[in-house]
């Protein structure tokens, strides 16, 4: 998979007023070089609709597109891939229904999750939540930063930080290694989305404090 | 598709202290000849464990399993078929998921939605809801045996009735020319699942009232 640094995920519920697809327009041109789309609470019917647009919008820009869960909403738009938590379709029977081609992104808290991730071929992994988070995903407590270090130290698929990162914490986040940032709300719920993902691809490329 | 005449669908919440394969079991003993599960609440996960289950228990009885909305569990454990709402994944997409060896069928609440699911290649349809429901389903109002009359002039492939069809009422759906019945509370909310089987198979084989 082409690699990338600023993966943003729909959350609708912080920009109430606006379209999702307007908003993750002006990310992309901010620079977020991957999108995934996350509705667990829409009809089928719906989020097929989201993920056609997302669809048409991401090939515009040459930008990967993953469905968070829905296996069929994948295929049904030809998305790059799947994420998927620990609560969702396991790993190895998403790859035989979905195939070598596409890529599959699995949640991890613990390190165990990462290596089986790893072991059962995902392309990627995400690793958090770093901090508290106020998207509706799992509730997870915190893995802190501590985890990205066992990450580092033994993970070899690409990574990405995820949960409660925000413009003044991912700091700490790329200092602990990470070179892939995950947003939720700090990005979709900005007044200005463009703006804050120039901002956040700007601090991943910086180590802040070289320890 | 194999023919069927009773169709039970999986309603967890009528048996809150029983496990749905043994209350599935007793309702195939009984004469339910094809079933349904329907979740759409719980994770992939654990809808994709009772699949599991199910998948092996109505292999063991030969009878055709059908998975509600979860196409990638239906793919994932093999499933006969999937049924699909008026709000999941749209026939033709299905389809193309699916291939044209599983059986799909649609939902319908209106003649068009029947003529439609019938041209797009659904294998039955569900006609209803006939009477008011107390299952968590998509809140439509009951569209009364006159649909079914509508449905038995126009529609050639099968169709099921469903909707608040009780041991009570179950003689006018099959006096408006009803072959084959679906039922969830009345059968899974049994003090005696398999002896309520066996009578809606009785009542299902006899016109009450021939008019
Ligand atoms: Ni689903």
């Amino acid at each position: 998979m082409k690699d990338f640094r600023l993966y943003v995920i729909t959350g609708e519920e912080f920009h109430p007023t606006r379209g999702v697809v307007e908003v993750m327009e002006e990310a992309i041109q901010g620079g977020a070089d991957i999108i995934q789309l996350r509705d667990k609470t829409n009809s089928k019917r719906v989020v097929l609709d989201k993920a056609r647009k997302l669809r048409e919008l991401t090939r515009k820009y040459d930008v990967p597109f993953i469905v968070n869960d829905h296996i069929d909403i994948a295929l049904a738009v030809d998305a790059d891939g799947i994420h998927l938590g620990q609560d969702d379709m396991p790993l190895h029977l998403a790859r035989e229904i979905v195939g070598k081609d596409k890529i599959i992104g699995i949640s991890t808290h613990r390190i165990q999750e990462a290596r089986e991730a790893e072991q059962g071929g995902a392309d990627y992994i995400g690793a958090g939540p770093i901090f508290p988070t106020n998207s509706k995903s799992d509730v997870v407590d915190p893995v802190t930063t501590s985890y990205l270090d066992e990450v580092v130290s033994e993970i070899s698929i690409p990574f990405v930080a995820i949960g409660g990162i925000k413009l003044h914490n991912v700091a700490d986040v790329v200092n602990s290694g990470a070179n892939r940032i995950c947003v939720i709300s700090e990005v979709v719920g900005s007044g200005d989305v463009k703006g804050t993902c120039e901002m956040f691809i700007q601090k991943i490329g910086e180590k802040v404090n070289q320890l």
